[in-house]
Formats: structure tokens, sequence, C-alpha cells
């Protein structure tokens, strides 16, 4: 039995699509708020699933993953020092329960985790290929890895990677641009494209 | 307390982006999966909220909706008798707990409801300005309101309803394209383009 | 009769699509390439009109529509003293032969100009109303207006005017993401989305 | 010394962005008005140059490349009977002047055709890498060959090629959406989105 939102400073939280801005995080390195939770969807996280969130950045899949994972856990994985800074800072303050912060490289780090039943890859530090070898090792079939491309060398590398795997792939773009509520002139900025794979193990 | 996730068939519902083939719908005038979980994180949701559906169709916002918001309550507001025949197999499919169903036409129907914390408008079927009218007077201070603009008329209409009554609006354009999975023949299929409208009340 | 491409440094100028990089500009000011080719293919330019380009800035519009009316007129408006510096460089560099220049502030500028078979806007320095009320005034029927509109204010303000004044208008949305040639990490980076109206005098 | 545009009809034809609906065709196969011009202008066509059209379709390329090739050569490359029906008519009613057809196989074909500056390949067949082979064989330092990819399978094939090759690539995405001008209700419809490769040799 969960219940949920106790918290007092959660009062402010939504349950799904937190502000980018309410995260602290390397400017520009945030997943956006509409890229992460088409990532999310994609994911189609179930209740008592294990998430890998591979190159965790700031966390901000991980923190919101964490809701819709009520009975389920997250493994939050980052090497890079200041991000490991922010991601602490970020599952503090929003108050996680069911994430742990996995320090190290991958794919030398996962060997001692759980298995997965859903993987997500926002970076990968220029080992996409053996992060992606040891995850289809250690995921079970109907499991489901998403990765976020924002480069063309990662959007082919991980489509030639689920191809060969046999894998069922589906590829979306995700173009999107904002105007900001607080100026008086309101220009559209765009985001840059991302690339959302989703490649279900057969 | 709440016990989450018992069903059986529910098992294999995702806790977020249900895939829009799920829901039973006339075709093509379902929100897609990726703005409506785009939608849903701009609605910015917390747990124990009141959320009006206006003009629900099949009622994906709804059934997604009700996942984010274990402690509120939902208003599916729908006319159509057809979508009202689909959202009804919809939130019987799917099991929601804290959905209300409201026969009738935006916005008298309106009248009888509980105030809301947050507004979604996919549909106005033409009474867009009196719905907004209506909605401005029973939204209270600090409440948000989520417009999907498909057409220029709706776009242009909704953007001059919130600049008049002093909102702060961003908007948002979503441009998505997907392959499918299934086929060899690997194409990107664009959806059309939704301009999706963030009005905060001051 | 006309003898095109007699010049030396000409032979080295595409007869469309001339690079962002080889004019003279303030950075990010300038329609770009993409951008510029969808505007002028809107324009529907036939070889001996007469073209008013509004809000010229570095007249990288002007300079390609040049090349698209051997037998035509172009006349460059722009107010902005850096700006016509560099509009002044890149007519000299590309070696226009049917663009005038014409200093000043629209509309009062545009008084003394021949009337116009194609106006378009790219800039319009806080008096859109104003110049749209002016071109309306002098262009004939059949005659054909496109704006370049990248704020939700010039949008809404450019459709209402079309809308009221009866104009047949179509509106594109343009995104557009790119990737550098010369970097190895191919990241693709969007540039702000323009919404291009096309509005036909009947 | 060149005298364009002395044909009647031909006063209606704009110098460049010919209306989709002004070219006979298989609707839907068309290179689009927008991706049409962007692909003209990543070509860099310079007015005395050779291109390749390979599968020319029905022909909106070749017909619009000839009013930007004035002392130039297109050949226009095509195998389809359906397709070469109809790009007879086009080269027909727009009165090309440079533009020689050729019914046949990319790349058998192209044997006995001069070599090119310039190479769009607009559809392959499932030869896009025999037809890559024979035009690097061909093609000049600094030629240029752009490629529009609508399927993920031609879009990292071709990437594939031009990076093992040795080119300098540019991959721009292209996402165009627009309203009809003659209807009320204005919806605003995408075209699926296209990458448009522009690949130099060094």
């Amino acid at each position: 039995l969960i219940k949920e939102y106790e918290g007092e400073g959660e009062e402010h939280i939504p349950t799904l699509g937190i502000p980018d801005e309410e995260f602290s995080a390397v400017k520009k390195l945030i997943t956006r708020e509409e890229v992460r939770v088409i990532s999310l969807a994609k994911l189609q996280l179930r209740h008592d699933m294990t998430l890998w969130d591979i190159g965790a950045g700031s966390g901000s899949i991980s923190v919101e993953a964490d809701h819709l994972l009520p009975n389920g856990r997250v493994f939050a994985v980052e090497r890079n020092p200041q991000c490991l800074h922010f991601l602490r800072e970020n599952l503090c303050k929003f108050n996680t329960r069911h994430v742990a912060l996995v320090e190290g490289e991958a794919p030398d780090c996962l060997e001692t985790l759980p298995d997965p039943d859903r993987v997500f890859i926002g970076g990968s530090g220029g080992n996409l290929w053996e992060i992606l070898e040891t995850v289809d090792g250690r995921l079970p079939a109907e499991g489901r890895v998403v990765v976020n491309a924002v480069t063309l060398d990662t959007l082919t590398a991980a489509i030639e990677f689920f191809e060969n795997a046999g894998y069922e792939l589906e590829v979306t773009t995700v173009n999107i641009a904002r105007t900001h509520p607080l100026t008086d002139y309101k220009l559209f900025e765009a985001h840059n494209p991302v690339f959302v794979l989703s490649a279900d193990k057969l």
C-alpha cells in the first residue's frame, strides 16, 4: 500500500512535466520537458518495472520515471562528476523513492545491477555500441530500449545496432519550438531536434 | 490509501504513453501519443487536482490524466454521440477511477461541475470563445488552461482571448514524424503539427 | 537581350541558394538559406515583375530575387543604418542589376516607388499594420504579399489583416535543422521556425 | 545571347516555385514545392553546369533547374513508364530548353552521359549504393551530390556511403506544414519530413 505525495515541498511538483528550470543542471544539457515526456511515454513503463537510465545527466528522466514506477526501481547511471553533483541535488530535491545512483562508466558499471525491463540511453560518452551490446545481453524478451539521438552518428550507429540485433525499431523525430511566457516579444525558439528510437526485443 | 494496478488486464497498460491503437476511436481524431503526453506535461497536474477535459473525444487525455491524479478528479466533457460511445468504451477498458463522463455541449454543461484547477481543451465545436469565457469565470488564480490548436482559427482566437484576459501565455509548436516498426520500408510519416497553448491565470 | 553572368567573381555564385555565410550580415538576422528560397518560391516571381523587399536587412532576398527577375525591378527598403551598411556591401558584392536601395522608414518611404506586383516583408519594425495598409492600397489585383513571421505577434497581426482585407491566405510553417559539414560531432542544430504567409489579393 | 521567356503560356510561370498542382504527376510522388527549392538551393547550381537528375519522377526538379542553368544541361533519368509519361508532358508544358530525357535504369544508363558537375537523387529504385558508386566515379573534385531521403534506409545508406567515400556531408531536415488558402477550416497539414543530404567531393 502506497501513499503518495505526502511531503510538503512536493505539493508544488506536478506528477508529470516538471519544468526544465526546476532541475539543477548544466544549462542546455538537460533533456527538455517535451522530449522527456515523449521518451517516458515511449518507454512504456509499467508500475513494477526496473529501468536503467544510462547517461542520466541531471536526472530528469529518473526523477519523472520515479513517479511512474510506484513499485519499481530506477538505476541512474552517470560518470561525469559535474553531472553527478546535479543528479544528487535533484534526487534529493524531488525526494525520489525508487532511484539508485550508480557512479561509474557504462557498460562496466552495469554488471552488478539487476536485469532491466526498460533501458533509456540519453548519453553514451562514446561507448554506445558496447553499451548496447551489454544491454542486449541483459534485457529479456519483450524488453524495450529507448535512445535519444541528437547527432547523426548516434542515430546511425543505434539504427545499425538494432537492425542487426533483430529488434523491432520505431524512430520518432521531435521538432519543438516555444515562445516565452514572460517576454513581450514572443519569438518562437526552436530546440534542436531529437530522434527518439524505441526498440523492442523480440 | 491507494492500491494501484490491481486489475489483471491492466498489467499490460503503461503508466504513461498508452499507444494510440489501444484506444477505441474515430481514426485520426485521437490526440496522438506524443502530443498527448506533452499536453499532460503542460497541464502541470498535481495529485489532488480537478481537471476539466473539454471536447474529450475518445478520452485519451482523461484516461492518462487519471493515472496522474491519484487523489483528484477528471470531468470528461463531450457532446458527439459517436465520440461518447468510444469514450465510454475507453473509460471502461482502462478502468479509470476518477473520471466522470459529462454528456452535453460546452459551455452550458459546465455549470454544474465543481471549479477546475486545470482545463484541457482538445476541441471546441465552434464555441471556443464562449467556452474560454466560462472557464475564465470559474478558474481560480494560478489555474492553468491548455489548448491544442490544429487550425489557424483556433490558434489565433485562443491567443487573442488569453492576451486580452491577461493570462501568461506560452505557445509550443509540436512537429512529430514516425517510422512504423512493422514495415520494411521505413518511411517517416508526419503527423499534422499541433500548437499547444499553456495559459496561466495570474 | 540580356547576357547574364559575365563578371569574374560571379563565376562562383550559384544562381539560387547563396550560402548564408557569403552575405555580410548582422549574425542571426539574415533570412536563412532554406527559408529564403521558400519565400522566393512563394513570391511566384515572373521575369518582369516589380518587387518591394520591405525590411530588406542584409539584402539576401533582394540579391537572390535579382537573378529571378531578369527584366524586373527590386526595391530594397531598409531604415537601420547598420543593416544599410551590410545591404550596400552585398548589393555590390553580388553585382545586382535590378535592385534599388531605398533608405527610410516604411510605409512613408514607399510613396514614391512604382506600384509593386509582389511584396516581401521580412521585418516591419513595429509598423506592420500601417505597412500592410499602404501595400494594400498600392498592390493590384492578383498581386501577392509574402510575410516571414518569427514571432506570435507578427503572425497573428498579419493573419488578422489579410483575413479582414479579403486576401486568400496560405500559411506555411518551416522547421529546419542542419548538421555542420566541417565538424566531427554532427549535431542537428535547429533554426527557429518561420511562418511564411502568402496572401493573394483577389 | 539568350532571350528568356518568349512563349505566351510561359508568362504565367514563375521563375522559381512552380506550384505542385501545375505538374502532371502521380499524386504524392512529386517533390513538394518547398523541398524542391531547398534541394535546388543545396545543389548550388552555376549557370553553365551539367546536372544529372536521377529518379526524375515527374520532372519537377529538372524543370526548375532548367531556369537556373541558362547555359547548362540537365539529364533527367527515369525508368518508370508512368513517370516517363508525366515527365514528357511536363518538359513539354514548361518548354524546357536544356533538359534531355534519359529512359532507363540507373546506374547502367548513366554510362553514355557527359560527366556531371551536380547530381540530384530523388529516387533510387533500390539501387542507391550502385548509383552512388557510379556517380562517385564520374563526379569531378568539388562536385556535389544532393539526395532526398524520406526513409530511414535511404538516409542511413547514403550517410554511410558519403562518410566512407570521404565526402563532406551536411544533412538538413525539412519539416513543412501548410494551410489551404481555399478552405474555411484552415488546418495545418504536414508533409512527410525529408532529409536533404548535400555531399561535396573533396
